[in-house]
């Protein structure tokens, strides 16, 4: 049961943001730009790294969400998230994505965690300024979202199904005209 | 130096707020209205979570720049923020601000650490479930700022007139049109 009196039938972080409206348009449309905006990263590699960082974090329901919404991005292949999730660094992705995941990991451990070295080696992977801001700040994002949805004992779905609903709807249409970082619809 | 190239002279998230205003404005918005929009809970009571939760995340910038506006907004008692950083429990700040700034303080651990115990003495202190909601967004917000700051290596001032400047200016002007969570113009 979650901590606070939320709807019901709301999964997530998507009863929180029924219950506060006025925090969730700031955060639907910070995730609408981070993670499908204009980039040379694309959304699949912006989703993994939500993914990745949720997993770090321990969210399930944030990690489950956004692992299939960049497996959607990728065919279906939930078997590379999977495998990013396990050992990215022996994960079938660019030098440059697992030089990107080795940043979140380090943001999701404290800012102080991440060093020159860690910069240096996205930078040798071909890693521009912008790309590892917004790396930076996606970790960091989903640190605050991680928080947030497990903080408040938010009700998490356990149906592999439901997470597959909810990553093609995220994928196809986004963050910011649905309501929720995840949908409402994705609950049924 | 910072990890990216960024504008000089502008200190801590300012210049990432210069380097990135798509992501730069949802931010403010979201601080805003945490910091300074309608709430049972004072703008000062909720700086201090800011301040606290900066506090445990060892972001120095953040937790000087929202002490200094707490600070502002009770007549610049800074050693009452001294006394809430170093030990909250026997800090003279309401029962209810004092079970927020635990649950504030599990939220920066991991989501998962807040507990129904941790709820429950917030309730019997009084506080209501929005300012509980409230509360944990606040602190989960901050992880989020703290690695945003610190995880790009940006600038920090030493001096503490600059986050004198910056708490008058954050209480007074707020966040929202400032074009950073803290003004450019406290660098100076």
């Amino acid at each position: 049961m979650a901590h606070i009196r939320l709807l019901e039938g709301l999964p997530g972080i998507t009863a929180l943001m029924a219950f506060r409206p006025e925090t969730a348009a700031p955060m639907r449309s910070l995730s609408e730009f981070l993670l499908r905006g204009p980039n040379s990263l694309t959304s699949a590699e912006r989703e993994i790294i939500a993914t990745y960082t949720s997993s770090q974090n321990d969210c399930y329901f944030c990690q489950m969400g956004h692992g299939a919404a960049a497996a959607h991005y990728l065919g279906g292949n939930l078997e590379l998230i999977d495998q990013v999730k396990r050992d990215f660094l022996t994960a079938p992705i660019s030098p440059k994505l697992k030089a990107l995941l080795a940043i979140a990991g380090q943001v999701q451990k404290g800012g102080k965690h991440v060093t020159p070295g860690d910069i240096k080696r996205a930078r040798q992977a071909g890693a521009t300024d912008l790309e590892i801001h917004d790396t930076v700040l996606i970790a960091a994002a989903f640190c605050m979202y991680n928080r947030y949805v497990d903080g408040l004992g938010t009700s998490i779905p356990t149906d592999p199904e439901v997470y597959l609903a909810m990553g093609k709807r995220l994928a196809e249409q986004g963050y910011a005209h649905s309501g929720a970082a995840a949908p409402v619809e994705a609950a049924g």
